[in-house]
């Protein structure tokens, strides 16, 4: 039976990668739905190439611009958030690939999971600020939620070679970004450009930014804690410069089982898709002895202090991890523009968890307006002109 | 439940390992068989502590001396390999640990396959010159077999995450033994002791030598075609002098799973008693961050002979496995005994195989007919008393 797709944001890093994947698995997989922000462009050329039935801008003012590149394609074209929101729901469709990125990708992946769908989750922020909401949604719709992150990817995998409750420990492995082997002190001065130069992985700049902090790390901590359903303190990170093994799950027999692969999004996109079958693709597999060595050393938790605020929030719980995420959000978007230095990135993080009142028990409203009152608060901060963006 | 165990071979290497898991294990594990072939002091000391309802000695002349040593206790004592071979299948057993060393190990693990049972096999050479009866035989039977030898364990594991039919290759990790940096030249020279001296594993003698010549790897090979139905083409051996990742699966996806622990054999034997459990046991898990570095080379198949004359005999069956492994089993004994240099090994190996009248559809008593052939050519060739064991 043909599985049928919606991409949302196929104009992205993860987007045009999953495009790729799907190319090379043939016929069984057909793309039904695409959407993007603002890249009308490139989606245009996905629309002309892959011609799906829907198509979504969440960019409103971009949606007559489409329609003119498209002419008289009979793709229907949808628009705003709420129009992913329905993508994610269609009746035509079997899996959802959330690769939106930021906050904005979690109505729509919420909507996934209520519909019950095969959720393909790349859209870290729906795990982070929502993760305890959408797992709880995805259980309750049986919809299957399959990380595309390639360390939530490798626990998946390696959790199979045992029951969920003979797990005993995760270990997240960390390339330790471009700063790994730095000083405390040069830290204070590395440039936009250093930061952008990430050592292993080829990334949008967001993530690239938060690789150097390691803020993605302490996201992929939060989202691990909620994908699998594991205590925080059950969860190690472990820095392996190669980025081979993706990570690890340790067995209460003390028995680890790892994934490995190249540090190359198509094979854990791949699996998100065609999960729980696997079947041959674009991936190559890892050479080890090409390799040579693996090495991997202990984090070093004062120097990134976003890896230890990321413990501490997802102990907290509540709205925090929102904080975290918006107040991180803001700030790169900062740095990114030049206005603010590297470490004043966590810094700026670390000023809103202490003036955030938590909510504990959450709904999306409360995380919503915490997420808001984060990217606030950053302004605030900093002096800017208080723009916040809609989710 | 209660399991309750039969172990044979309890006074050797993996027998000993097995009764400290077993004790760790708890009440829901009980040693109900023991048997040994001479060492009949430990034997007597661990019916004492167990107290077992069965025993068997496989060297009859020593069922005496059990029995004077055991005085009074209420033990039924078997003799001989047919009391091996009806311990085996008694409706008293649960799980059958065949630990006997050599081709003796056959008969029983085969009566374990055919009575259904859970066949914790570490025994190499029933699946090395008759893996494909034994697998046949088990899967009509409904016996699960599973592997105690670390790297067919980590296999075993880490196929569960995907299905059969999605695996590419298989991945089966060497230390390289203690000559792995050694000139093809010094390898002339070698004495006993150095050749004794495993870098990593503390094992028998027997397959300690088999390690130094890589044999074990070849009869690993062998193992593994059988034990996961998949040609030998498609299996490959990758030098790991770390031993920590015990082997790896390659699924068609192109994704590694790998299995990883320290060298230690309580951990696999553990896992072959409990499968498809895993429970707490004595296993440390392993730190990656302590170990700092693993290294992985391509092996070298010139200068270890046994590993492509491994492959030629895997690839050609029949009879060949059994002549190769009593081959060896006749060389490494005038080794151990100083009567032949370590390089004479592999040449006696090699003597044998060309030399052998292959049977392609080979039964057991075919390959029971090569065994006995090898060893007397070994005699021959050497000039002398031809002394053949009796399986």
């Amino acid at each position: 039976m043909v599985k049928r797709i919606a991409i949302l944001g196929s104009t992205g890093s993860i987007g045009k990668n999953a495009i790729r994947v799907i190319e090379t698995l043939g016929p069984a997989y057909q793309i039904v739905a695409l959407t993007a922000h603002s890249n009308i462009q490139l989606l245009a050329e996905q629309v002309r190439r892959y011609k799906p039935r829907f198509v979504a801008v969440t960019k409103k003012d971009c949606v007559e611009e489409l329609r003119d590149l498209l002419g008289d394609s009979d793709v229907e074209i949808l628009a705003g958030s709420e129009g992913l929101t329905e993508i994610a729901g269609l009746a035509e469709i079997d899996i959802v690939l959330a690769a939106v990125v930021g906050s904005a990708g979690l109505s729509p992946a919420l909507a996934a999971a209520k519909c019950g769908k095969h959720l393909a989750i790349a859209n870290k922020e729906s795990l982070v600020i929502a993760g305890d909401l959408l797992m709880k949604t995805a259980r309750e719709n049986n919809s299957a939620v399959v990380p595309v992150d390639s360390e939530h990817s490798a626990i998946f995998q390696a959790m199979q070679a045992g029951k969920r409750n003979e797990i005993d420990r995760l270990i997240l492995t960390a390339s330790g970004g471009p700063f790994r082997t730095l000083s405390a002190e040069d830290m204070q001065t590395v440039t936009l450009e250093q930061a952008l130069a990430h050592p292993i992985w080829s990334m949008g700049a967001k993530i690239t930014i938060d690789s150097a902090t390691m803020a993605n790390k302490a996201f992929e901590l939060i989202e691990a804690r909620w994908l699998f359903d594991i205590p925080v303190g059950r969860i190690d990170i472990l820095v392996h410069p190669e980025s081979i093994i993706h990570s690890l799950v340790q067995f209460v027999d003390g028995s680890l089982i790892a994934q490995l692969g190249w540090p190359d999004m198509c094979l854990p996109i791949q699996y998100a898709l065609t999960y729980p079958e696997r079947v041959a693709g674009i991936a190559t597999p890892v050479k080890l002895e090409q390799i040579g060595r693996l090495t991997f050393e202990r984090p070093n938790m004062e120097k990134f202090r976003a890896l230890s605020l990321g413990y501490d929030v997802a102990q907290a719980g509540g709205t925090m991890p929102a904080v975290f995420n918006a107040a991180n959000e803001a700030a790169v978007e900062e740095f990114l523009a030049g206005r603010i230095k590297f470490v004043n990135i966590v810094e700026l993080i670390e000023h809103c968890l202490n003036k955030h009142n938590k909510i504990n028990k959450a709904g999306l409203d409360d995380i919503l307006e915490a997420d808001a009152w984060a990217r606030k608060e950053v302004a605030r901060k900093l002096k800017r002109p208080v723009n916040v963006k809609i989710l």
